[in-house]
Parts: C-alpha cells; sequence; structure tokens
C-alpha cells in the first residue's frame, strides 16, 4: 500500500473521490438540460480519464491539436471534435487518417482552411465534419457573427466536407457578468435564427467555458458544451466562481528542501513543476498549500517554490512533503509524466499524461 | 533536404552556427580566465549538447535533479554536480546508485541532507562529493557566509563524503550592479580566506550566473562557473546585458493561423509552448518575431498565441510560417520533445531533448 506521503517528490496528485464527483456533477447537469457534453481533453490529456468520461454519457471529446487527437483515439472515441484551425499539409493529412477510424469534427474561421480539408478528405475518400468558429467577443479565432452564414454556406458547398453548425468560446465573459450573459445569449440565437432563416439549420452549437459553464443553458441554442477543468479544477476554477475549494482534485506534493533561513522554506517544485500561470483575475501567488493555506507560495525559480511563512498557521521540518493546489492545472498538467489518483490518502491508481507536450 | 518552412509546428529550432558560437565563447573565457567551466544541462536536457560541452573542455557539467543526472550519464561526464539539496529516501538511494559509475557532487545547505547522503554512501560502499550552498543575497538555498565554515567542517567529519567547496548562484545581481559585484567579491574571497584559515582548503568555489557570467573572473576565489542559458540564450539574457540578439540561437517555429480580425493574428502556440515566463525585467510580451519585430504578441492561451499587427513592419498571410525568439529559453526546452538544429536554413540535425519532465 503506497500512501500519498510515500510517493517522491514533486508528484501530481488527483483525488479520486472529487474527480469522480467533479465528472458525475458535470454529466448530470448536461443530462439535465439536454446539452451534449463533449469534454476538452486538453485538461487531462489522458486515456484514462476520456474514458470515464465518454463512459458518463459524454457525446464526444474535444482536443486542441491534432496530435492530441491522434492519443485520443485511445479512448475509442467515436465524435472527435479538434477545437482548433488546423492548417499545414502534414497536420490535414495526420487528420484525414484519423477520419478513416473515427468521425473528426474541426472547427475552422476561413474559407482557406477548410478548402484545404476538403482537398485532403477528397484525395483520401473520406469526410470531416466542420464547425465555423464565431467570435463572440474574446477577439481570438471566429468570424464576426455577422459573416458566419456566408461561410456555413461556402462550406456546405465543399465536396467531402459535412457542415454540422458552429462553435464558440466566450472566455471573456466571467460568471457573475450578468448583461455580457444576456448580450451572449441574445448574440447566439440571433445567430441560430439567421442560419435557419438562410436553410442552414446547424445540428451542433457547441459553446461554454469553464467560468459559464453552468449558465451554459441560459445561452439560448447551445446545444453541447465542451467544459475542460471541471474534472481536476484550480484555484482558477474557484476565483471564477465555478467551483468551491473542495472541489480542486488536483494538488502537486512537493518536499521541503531548504529551512536555511527563518521565516521562508524552499520546496522542489518551481516554475517547471506548476508553470508560471499566474491566477486568470491577476491575484498573488502560484497555489495555495493545502497544510497552510495562511503560507504565500511567492516566487519560483524553474526548481525552487519560495513559500513565505510569516502568516502560516504552523511550522515546517526539512524534507517533509506537503501538498499545494495550482493556479491553472491544464499547464501543470502538461509538466507532468504520470499522475497518482489517491482515495483516503492511499494510490490507488496511477496514470500517463499520454499528451503531454503534444504541440503538433 | 528538409528546410525551417518544411517543418510542421510549433517546433523549436535551433541555429547551429550562432549555439556553436556561444558554446566556443564561453568554453574560451573559462580558458582564458583558468575558470572550470561545468555548463548547467537544465537548459538544454539533451545529451547532445552535453557531450558537445565536454568536447569543448567543460570540466563536468551540472544538472537540478537526480532524474536529469540519470540522463546526462548518457554523456559519459566524469564529474556531475547536482546543484540542489537532494533530499528524500527514493532520492538519495538513486544518487548513490549514480556514484558507482561517476562522481557525483552534491550541493547542500543542511547537516540533515549532509547525513543522509553519508548514511546511503556509506550503506552503498560509494563516496559522494558535497559543495555547501552559500546564500549571497538571492535569498534562496543557501547558509548564511558566516556559518558556512562550521557546516563545511561538519560535513568533513561525515564517512563517505568528500567535502568539495562552496558554491554559490548570485541570481540577483545584475550585470551593471558594480557596487554589488564588488561586494560580492569581498564576500566569496573573505569566506574562502576565512575557509582556509580553519584549515578547510576549498578545491572548488563555483559560481556565476548567466547575467554575470561575463564577470566572473572579478569575483575573488571563484574558479568554477556553473552557466546554462548561453547555449541557446533568449530575450533575457539580451534584457540582462549578457549577449546581444544575435546570439539567439533559439526560436519557435509557428503557422498564421487566423486572420479572421484586421490588424491581429492567430499562432498556433501559446502557454503549452512558450510557458507563461514573463521577461525577468518585467517587459511586456512573450517573445519577438523575427519577421516583424514591431508585431506585438502580448497574449496566450493555451495553444493561441496573439499578436497585434499595428506596428508590424509587414503583413501575414494565413498558413505562414514565422519564428519568435522566446523570452526565457529554459522552459521552453521542457515543453518541446525535439530540437531542429539549422544551418543556412536547412535542418541539418534532428535531438531529442531527453531530460524534458524530468521533475524528481
Amino acid at each position: 500500500m503506497t500512501r500519498i506521503q510515500d510517493l517522491d517528490t514533486p508528484a501530481l496528485i488527483v483525488d479520486l473521490d472529487i474527480m469522480e464527483r467533479n465528472l458525475q456533477r458535470v454529466a448530470d447537469y448536461a443530462a439535465a438540460h439536454s446539452l451534449r457534453l463533449r469534454p476538452h481533453t486538453k485538461t487531462h490529456k489522458s486515456i484514462l480519464i476520456g474514458r470515464k468520461q465518454l463512459a458518463l454519457g459524454a457525446a464526444g471529446l474535444t482536443v486542441a491539436k491534432t496530435s492530441e487527437a491522434e492519443v485520443m483515439l485511445g479512448t475509442e472515441v467515436r465524435d472527435l471534435l479538434v477545437a482548433y484551425p488546423v492548417l499545414g499539409a502534414a497536420k490535414v493529412r495526420r487528420l484525414v487518417s484519423l477520419a478513416g477510424i473515427t468521425r473528426i469534427t474541426v472547427a475552422v474561421d476561413s474559407l482557406f482552411a477548410a478548402e484545404h480539408l476538403s482537398q485532403a478528405a477528397e484525395a483520401a475518400g473520406v469526410r470531416l465534419g466542420i464547425l465555423v468558429e464565431v467570435d463572440v467577443g474574446l477577439a481570438r479565432v471566429g468570424v464576426a457573427p455577422a459573416d458566419a452564414a456566408e461561410l456555413c454556406r461556402n462550406i456546405q458547398a465543399l465536396p467531402n466536407l459535412d457542415w454540422r453548425g458552429i462553435t464558440f468560446y466566450p472566455g471573456h465573459i466571467k460568471n457573475q457578468d450578468e448583461e455580457k450573459i444576456s448580450a451572449l445569449s441574445a448574440t447566439v440565437s440571433g445567430l441560430r435564427d439567421a442560419l435557419v432563416r438562410a436553410g442552414l439549420t446547424p445540428e451542433i452549437i457547441s459553446g461554454g467555458s469553464t467560468p459559464l459553464l453552468w449558465r451554459s443553458h441560459e445561452i439560448q441554442g447551445v446545444n453541447e458544451i465542451r467544459p475542460g477543468t471541471y474534472v481536476y479544477n484550480d484555484l482558477n476554477t474557484v476565483a471564477a466562481g465555478a467551483c468551491a475549494l473542495e472541489d480542486c482534485a488536483a494538488s502537486v506534493l512537493v518536499t521541503v528542501v531548504s529551512t536555511a533561513a527563518p521565516g521562508r522554506m524552499i520546496v522542489d517544485g518551481g516554475s517547471k513543476t506548476f508553470s508560471s500561470d499566474k491566477l486568470s483575475g491577476g491575484g498573488p501567488g502560484h497555489g495555495r498549500l493545502m497544510e497552510a493555506p495562511g503560507a504565500y507560495f511567492h516566487k519560483m525559480n524553474e526548481e525552487h517554490g519560495f513559500v513565505d511563512l510569516a502568516n502560516a498557521e504552523r511550522s515546517f521540518t526539512l524534507g517533509e512533503k506537503v501538498r499545494i493546489i495550482p493556479n491553472h492545472v491544464c499547464v501543470v498538467v502538461n509538466l507532468h509524466e504520470y499522475v497518482y489518483g489517491v482515495r483516503n490518502g492511499v494510490v490507488e491508481e496511477v496514470w500517463n499524461v499520454e499528451a503531454r507536450g503534444k504541440l503538433q
């Protein structure tokens, strides 16, 4: 029996009870509101967790990269969305070969990208699904809502593509922005109506972001959501009001390696363990010490975490192991090869982060 | 023949001419000043580059983690410094087994850590070298200079340890801080004299940081340096005044994946490709576009780079590939599986980042 404290550090720990509750809660929410749930696997990057999501009723999975799609084939997913405007001959060839195995849908925001996908699909004798990405205000990818119908129509005309609908990502809207949420709902339902009037009835309107997760059913027209972070949650999700602190399933176990000066300690995790992501609201610190939330994890070098103990609830000794809940779990997972799943402090499962560092 | 533009993206590119010049320049500097050069491999994390450093006369190599030490055995290094206060039974066992293969020296700042290393070395019948880490002002790891002699003496008394000297890291001192550099020199030479008077003549006084690299010979007493970043350099090294922009060997090739709105473009690299490290001086932006330095890489999501083109020297088209010099190359390399070495735009060598993500 391996207990948490027996693990070498740094180690990424996931509390299985919390993770299972997180997975179930979102599955229940989606079912209650008749929303197709298509979890974004960029957070966990693991086949095992993708399989758990599918077993709980997910209609498919989402990935950001072609290489992530290749990994997630291992889940035996039947409907895989590449929520990214894939460009480039090599990637398009790889996508098309995946489309011979499972249903692949790609989110695009240009006719240029769609034409290349169409040509490659035609050459390979396969079909690709397409969602048109619409910019609802984040100013990242996506066409303006007013331009969506024209792009959808042009894509419908291309061979070997199945236009399936639209997708958007409201990453700029906070959970409490009532006006922006109302405006988003008006934009999306207006867009749906315009498409229907134009004879372009979307099968899928895919939306949602972690902060807005629980309000997805209020966005008129949305029938699919793609949350990612909910599986583990993190301090950003807490700050966004989309989960409570006790819903954070992931933490990093680190060792106190230096107490050379009073009032501070150094732990064996820095920016190569936690990433340098700050809290998305701009708050201070790099994570929350579970053993002493008053300790201030204020600075990192690559392999050193600097913890100020001035307001810590307790003291720490050399060699002691402590757990830190990270700001942004998605980038943390991407730095770790393995995840240690624990229940009641005992390691029950260890899984690989198969899509770690899959960039292309 | 594969040219840069043929590579899929994101891809980490290293200009071999620049890298070779960087390696040679520091080897020459160390030789000119009779400094032992012990490059820190945390920047490149690659066996091939470690071998190149040894071939150019490096006296040994440095690593931060036990797992990095295991990887760097592949270079056939004869003298390996683990510049980190290694704690924990599992890691100590692994270090001791490495010490049966090559000479291993560990930097410690506590008698507690040294005692554990001593016991494990004695049990295994091997010897471990020890450097005592001294804090010269960064307030990270290290004992106060006044406490160094006592710790050195106590370590000398422990079985199976060879006390070899002291080490420090002046990461808080900038290249232009003349007063701090003078004070550092006084601290180090005073410490050396005190040790010698106490009958503790250090074989090694290991110092240096990238910003202070070229001033290492001015720190009285220092006879070894451990630079890491110099192999590739980055915008931080430029900002520190320790290299010129044309000495930056590493860049990330990315593809323009969205030009949906005028005045901006999105490239296919974000925080999982570049890390979120800001310029250490606190400057804006996440990297410098080689094709248009006026373009402003101002924001990242995990897989999206946001580039503002308002002041760009040229426009860009969908599918075009551009190169971006990163802020902090050490954390970027750790996110990439392969490095593409190019000369005159042609890929000449591809090497693996074997120690990528080696955290324990």
